[in-house]
């Protein structure tokens, strides 16, 4: 059954990966399934026929026979539970690495978020210089604890899981703010992660798809 | 195996049931399961022995015989596979109920929490009264796509599911804010789930706990 995404027609990141089509795109490449992507403007985003599939019109969608589903961690979960490589095989085990999942999107990703809003969003605002070192500072709280966590260990729980795919995919936000530079084995975390051949053939596959220019090789 | 989870010594919001730990008794309400409360303190939170079980020093934890999990989304998720009554057996049907638990935790629920920001931590601000006008309108974005996804059903994809107990908490948090009255269907939906009587022995628990009262009948 193919297995069809969507994703942004032109990235906002210009291609840096950013976009959570990256995300699972990293997924499916780790498990080796094939897939189409659909690309969807600005302005389809916001239209019924994309609000059937993604009720908040975002981005990305994942469609297989009959199957629809959005939110990319819902995505990557699911890709997860069919095909092996990405969670462990002992239960337990694999209960933790949902839980590195849940943790990637609820805890850590929502203080980074708030700096899209304080950058972006709210970048013309007369508070904005003021209240930045505040968000930075938020951020700078989980970063700790995280890399307090993680320790000398290469990945969060044992071997390389979901919960590292999308953590990874959540600190990668950080890189044009410099916070990483501040917490050496979060950078070095990333830079793993950055090195899966996975990651790079997706990486790779989104560049090529926002920029329109062919893979290379 | 007993189940042991953590909740707040006394919560912040002296018993409202806001306290993450509420979404996790709802969860074991739901499917039947006894567990038992361990009071953390917010200075034992932040000590080795906590951090061990929750790297970010929050509530709830989740602890079965040598298992131990954080993240109420990972808690809830794992509570829903393991027991009948919070997921559907199709398997298109569960995947897409693990999507609107994702998309409660990663897509309405940081708009929510920037609200708390906006509030209390950022309430002494110098532009609290200018900025939180922006935060209620990013709120009512969410809860409009949410709305029209709901439409006049009763809850987000046929049975109610752990997608429909984490939804519901997450948009609890707004009743102080007055915006649930915006939108009557998603009033009327979190109405539904608070009288489940498994919410109900929930809300109960917790209260009886932050209060030190007895629990009623």
């Amino acid at each position: 059954m193919t297995i069809t995404i969507t994703a942004f027609e032109r990235s906002p990141d210009g291609g840096k990966g950013l976009a959570r089509d990256t995300r699972v795109r990293w997924a499916l490449e780790e498990v080796g399934q094939p897939y189409e992507v659909r690309p969807v403007s600005f302005a389809a985003m916001k239209q019924p026929a994309h609000l059937a599939l993604h009720p908040f019109g975002q981005i990305p969608t994942y469609e297989e026979g009959d199957l629809v589903l959005f939110e990319t961690g819902a995505i990557v979960l699911h890709i997860a539970e069919h095909h092996a490589g990405l969670l462990p095989d002992d239960a337990h085990a694999r209960a933790r690495a949902i839980t590195w999942m849940f943790a990637a999107v609820n805890t850590v990703e929502p203080p980074i978020l708030d700096l899209v809003t304080a950058r972006i969003l709210e970048g013309d605002k007369p508070w904005a210089s003021e209240r930045l070192p505040l968000v930075m500072d938020r951020i700078r709280g989980r970063l700790q604890q995280l890399s307090a966590r993680l320790g000398d260990a290469d990945w969060l729980d044992g071997a390389f899981s979901a919960g590292d795919l999308m953590m990874v995919s959540v600190l990668l936000r950080l890189r044009p703010s410099g916070l990483l530079n501040e917490f050496p084995s979060l950078k070095a975390y990333v830079a793993r992660g950055e090195a899966r051949p996975a990651y790079k053939r997706a990486f790779d596959a989104q560049l090529s798809f926002n920029t329109g220019k062919p893979l290379a090789g």
